[in-house]
């Protein structure tokens, strides 16, 4: 045995975004393991509450289904002869019961599907994860919050197609990145609190088996309310919401899931493609916290290398193409898809791990970012006057014409350039402009902390008017 | 021209799924450049209305955006210049305001940039493509819940991993999806209502450049709540929402598109797969609408091909991929990306175009469906009593015990395979049932008919609880 | 630590296609750990042979370079600080050389930098994982050409569109699943032979540190030639080939990798949806090589579900997606990308997986695969005569023209659909050719085995030329 | 019509990457027509050639085969009803060859399919459109061939993880983009010249129907080798390659064009982050070629937008994404695919259509990039000697060891950080070296220019050895 779990040890190695971080028992395979025995316990409670299941099984069932006692592996390897894990799972637990009490071994998995567990697992999973995650946002959202305010007035380049384009401000930056996990938390919180739904459906969707035993198991034949019933008690016992219909083809979840945890990660890759712009040697705007070990490289003693930027990006790039497969499952056909659900599992995991493992490492980046205001000023200042050019434009527009400023600009602005002068001397020797203003008036206009439009007042609306955004 | 032109025709020879429905006119690249033209003719109001522009130049502005007046191919060539057709187009208007009022030329795009112009453009043509799908959406919901009560009873074998697995109702099939289409009309409408802002942000997204503007043209600087008031007015001219912040790289929007866009072909694909399972030639449960001249062959005279389904499932394989694509968008760095928002623009108008086309597809599949009960029934009856081995079970368990019956089933089943006879002739010999039960009781205890769960329970609950759903 | 591992134990659990198969060791993590050092391993004997190391050195560091002596959860997680796990796996490795001979120490990693290491070790893992893969392909290539030869003239109905539409044999169908395995084996063979190169370029990518190193440790400042013959020697020890340039940007060979792999499984889906569609309950040509336990179901005792093939179909549903993620390495900015290069190793461990777990369920599979002639032929004559429309067609086109004889076969064969009478007595009856053909006659004429065109020779052709396709 | 027209009108507004290039003819729908009717005209001058159709026939059949002929719109239309063009096109083209000739009128689409015609136009539509990208391609290459030889030993900073990591040259960059589109060149003609074939497999793949008319047409039976004489004879009139099978639902040639367009793209954007990297304000390194109007933006008068790269990388997003979505073609089921078929065609032209204008892009910039040496060099200084702190760690290990002497040099480097000093400054300093080395002969060993490693040997090799790509 040991031999080949050492096999199928999976360490981390190979996902360092999230090795050692919180996600990772939550949606191990112990942890999906247990969540199906999970569902098995909830599944006889519930019968047991209707009635339809002695509440002696569904206590033996339930203090049998702890995952510490199961062979992990040996489901794993038998569950190819079936195509899911919860053929073997049932073997064994239906042994285990019986070891405790016979009696009770012929009520596991009552009237039940391998599906109606494993989706049930799923969602449980899902929605522990969710939390994980929603806790780290909110932790994020936090600092940010906390950035964007600290630096409200703070001026700094305008970037756009890589270039500098006119003033801003880095409270504004933070801000769109605090209203970005504000928009991620959003769309989660309504996933994991309307979207994960008990999975009970039965061999072909119609609950059948389930009436059958109940019929058998019950005193009577059930009432027309017994299947809501058992729906009801089935979601309160797992603490999942209760769906429509049977849902083993219309994957609705699989689906929400898929866009959300894709949303969330690009949320955050965009932090970390900013921060990664920022940090880069020429421009030096902000550094990620000093750790000690972190960012160290294995050939160059001076880097400190934007590490967590690197990692959160690496999940960005990785989440949204495993959700695109993901979201595959709604084209499930018939009453039970033949790959199409067996290929949902794995992608899920995988999401919801590298999500918590990047929005773990936002939590740290977002506290301990280190900004840098001098550096700011000083690009502010790269471009020698024409990062405002914009502004020079509209205050010039009156005195020499819309289209005629512009080519002055223009053309003022190549001279520079080429000459390496500040644009406003450049400027104020040019024919439509001498005289009329001086190299110092025109750096007056352009000077960038006075051009910085509505960024405050962006600032303070965006973040107050968020400050609960999972209430929405 | 003519030659470019023809060149530039998409006459959707290589897109049946959309060729000539009525989402086409909505998303063409006509259809663009009025709704960028609409935009600058909105932003003009807006300011006029503020008080920051004369009300003659939003006027003669409005007058002027109309597409038919524009060199749609010029402005599309010119837009390689500058990465996006604005630069182009804002000349062109510019030139055409001018002809009419030299003076309210100065006003075009005044303190604007053209992701301003575009991604409203973009939102207004979603906006009005996804009333477009939801239209479509709405028909076909109303069609299923026809389908569903219709067949609320009509039994039909359920099937699993490609087998026959337990029976179910054809009702309960149409009421799944129904409840996807309710879903995804869901997601659609919150989008719709909720999430297509209006993009003002200027050069570097704090608004500076319609601010210093408006203290230009105004009589005097404006006050803080100007810009908010700005945002609105716009919103209000243009019929979008409003925004948090600016998002030129804060890209939820197109998230949220390319996932419910993603979603409802996911949907629909749900039941093309379904549909083209069951009117497979040896099932045979439905068929398609008959039309003249479709599903005609090229080769075969006696075939009437599933097309809507076929056309359908085109759609879903390709606006997953396509709307993945989409999704990249978050990944935007700075103020305005080098390429990503770039990428955008194509992606965004098939998906709108290929969901069109899909959803119109659908509501002539739903309402036209071909139902075949005595198929059905034929097909009940095919595996000989197999279908309700599940029941079987059951029933019998309290008599030979669980284990014993499962094991007694599956020989007995194998046996009936072998030697092709009906289950439960072979079952009454087995000697575990010998004496006990006749192959007729059996057989009734088989009945498919009478074991089709909560099937009708379910249907009416999901299709009247669903009535109306857009609202919710 | 048992805690830990245990949280970090992926079992298969959620993977069935690969859980147990041959695949999983060659790429679990202490594979890849063990390929690291190899890779280190390599790359001090490959100094040692060019004078610019101690023999001994290189003989200690291969003899340390064991996984089983190292912490492998212990550098996973510490790989959160430096983005990737060579940084910590140096330092483990340089103790434990130390332990031994600590003059050899210094000579761990010498010059070099952690993607020369990781990436050489990700070719060394693709390259054992490719051998395994591609021995499954050429034993299901083995099975399809014996599968194709022995039914080489078995008429089976074609299907096209969901509908039968012309005769074909099982021998065609059987050589085109082969046709694609020889597809994939000489695009897999490319990859494995030409395309695996070890890496080696040093901090940024120029091979200074190796140059300098090498002057330090050899006799005198290395010769111009030096460069290429400690890759050479590199790859040499390593068994990979040599690249063209270092790679830590240019991502060839994981482009190479993912679109291979896309191809592999996509090629085994071909085969999955095909033997789904034919295994289906109504119509039964084909099922899955029986085997105690597989296709067992967890409610229904009659069901053999064709599990291979949800197996193979699950992998070709999540392989392509991943290896879209994989692809994007391309798009690797500057000399060391932040984020893309670490996005690579999970999605191609995935992917190797999933496709040998596919791979080895297509050898049973096609192996196994029951065929069940006495199907065939019932579904042959299941729309009689309409199959072969076509051809009856064709024959009497120089009896009553063209367009007409398509128009009359159409209405018959919806007079015949509408009656349940056989076509070619409605078609007998029909005024153009009422006294010149009988019913007889013409159902001779649509006679399927007699309309399989050139299917044993394609069969033949195909099967014999592809003998040796890896050898291309 | 106009009206109609006018809406399906695709201007490339919304694709400025291609909007004007020279790939738009080649793939737009009035290529696809004619390579359709192309397709109809080699497939009736085959059957001339073989004896089985009037040599007259298909003279007028080629003549009648002018797209300009056509009513493309109405072709468009009608392919909803079947799903696929070629049945609207074939009743169009034979209304007009019967126009021109009733006797021939007969022998079009004779024993034909609609997949064969367009499958074989959609391969020589690849082939056109892979001829045009490849042409790009290789005047890019020898652009870049000079680039890399021109600034063969021009220093520069390389970058890892966002930072400035140790020196490279100009040289060697352009080497590493030479050799990406090498690969790309490589890829392209294999599947150029060898993986394109004609599609000729009749209604089921067997090519029934081509030998039934045959029979019918010729002199007598045909002979065993009538279809390889008929598949060789269509090959050589289109151009394309031979099949080894019919390949209705073989995908490969459609996943080896996705794989190698995605390749195109991927190594294009390459290019583009790299250059877009290096031209950021901060950075300076390189600009795009200037030309009047391109790079302008609509509000900034100073800006000169790198356009190129920009368009190029929002390619290199859109294509992948794309060519994920062809591939999926590999999954088509039965003889023909419903939908999987159908999902193909506007994919591929996509594809197609971005790469080639990518390609196109890429030409312009690779011939006109302006390199700045005097900004490299500025930027080789920037950090004051750390960028060598990997050579300096080399020189000294002898001195004082080497775990001493990286703790060493980090703490020097965080203190020249702190104090903003030169790092030899305060290496020279410190305990360990004080006395040892002056700050002058530490600067002398840490000069980047010095420390380029084998940066020109590897030019040579790489530019050298490659200069004949497409011919490997």
């Amino acid at each position: 045995m040991i031999d080949t779990l050492e096999v199928a040890v999976d360490s981390g190695l190979l996902s360092p975004v999230r090795a050692g971080t919180s996600i990772e028992p939550v949606v191990g395979d112990r942890a999906w393991l247990q969540a199906m025995l999970d569902a098995e316990a909830a599944l006889a409670r519930a019968q047991a509450r209707l009635g339809t299941l002695p509440v002696q099984a569904a206590a033996v069932i339930t203090r049998t289904a702890r995952a510490e006692l199961f062979d992990l592996r040996g489901v794993a390897v038998a569950s190819r002869d079936t195509a899911n894990p919860v053929v073997a799972l049932v073997a064994q637990l239906t042994r285990a019961v019986a070891e405790l009490d016979p009696a009770s071994a012929e009520y596991v998995h009552r009237g039940s599907t391998s599906q109606d567990i494993l989706d049930t697992a799923a969602m449980t999973v899902a929605h522990r994860a969710l939390t994980v995650i929603d806790d780290h946002l909110a932790a994020a959202v936090d600092a940010l919050a906390g950035l964007a305010l600290t630096h409200r007035d703070l001026p700094m380049a305008g970037r756009t197609l890589a270039l500098h384009a006119a003033p801003t401000t880095f409270g504004l930056k933070a801000a769109g990145w605090h209203q970005l996990l504000c928009d991620a938390r959003v769309r989660l919180c309504r996933v994991r609190d309307q979207g994960l739904p008990v999975s009970l459906g039965g061999a072909a969707g119609t609950l059948a088996g389930y009436l059958e035993y109940a019929a058998l198991d019950g005193a009577a034949e059930p009432d027309p309310g017994y299947v809501d019933r058992l729906v009801a008690a089935f979601a309160e016992e797992t603490g999942l919401s209760r769906p429509a219909l049977p849902w083993h083809t219309l994957r609705t979840p699989l689906a929400d899931l898929a866009a959300v945890l894709a949303f969330v990660t690009g949320a955050l890759g965009k932090i970390a493609v900013d921060v990664l712009s920022l940090a880069r040697s020429e421009v030096g705007e902000v550094a990620e916290p000093a750790a000690s070990g972190r960012g160290a490289s294995s050939a160059m003693p001076h880097k400190r290398n934007p590490v967590l930027a690197t990692l959160i990006r690496s999940a960005a790039l990785q989440v949204p193409p495993l959700a695109a497969g993901l979201a595959q499952a709604l084209l499930s056909e018939d009453e039970r898809s033949a790959g199409v659900w067996h290929a949902e599992w794995l992608l899920l995991r995988e999401c919801l791990r590298l999500t918590g493992g990047a929005a773990e490492a936002a939590v740290t980046l977002t506290r301990g970012l280190v900004v840098r205001p001098e550096r700011m000023a000083a690009n502010l200042a790269l471009t020698r006057g024409q990062l405002t050019s914009e502004r020079v434009a509209a205050r010039l527009t009156p005195v020499v014409g819309r289209d005629r400023i512009k080519e002055v600009l223009t053309r003022a602005a190549a001279e520079a350039d080429a000459t390496d002068r500040p644009l406003y001397d450049v400027l104020a020797e040019t024919p439509e402009l001498r005289g009329r203003y001086t190299a110092e008036e025109l750096a007056r206009i352009g000077d960038p902390a006075g051009y910085l439009g509505a960024a405050g007042t962006l600032v303070d609306g965006a973040v107050v008017a968020r400050a609960e955004p999972a209430r929405r």
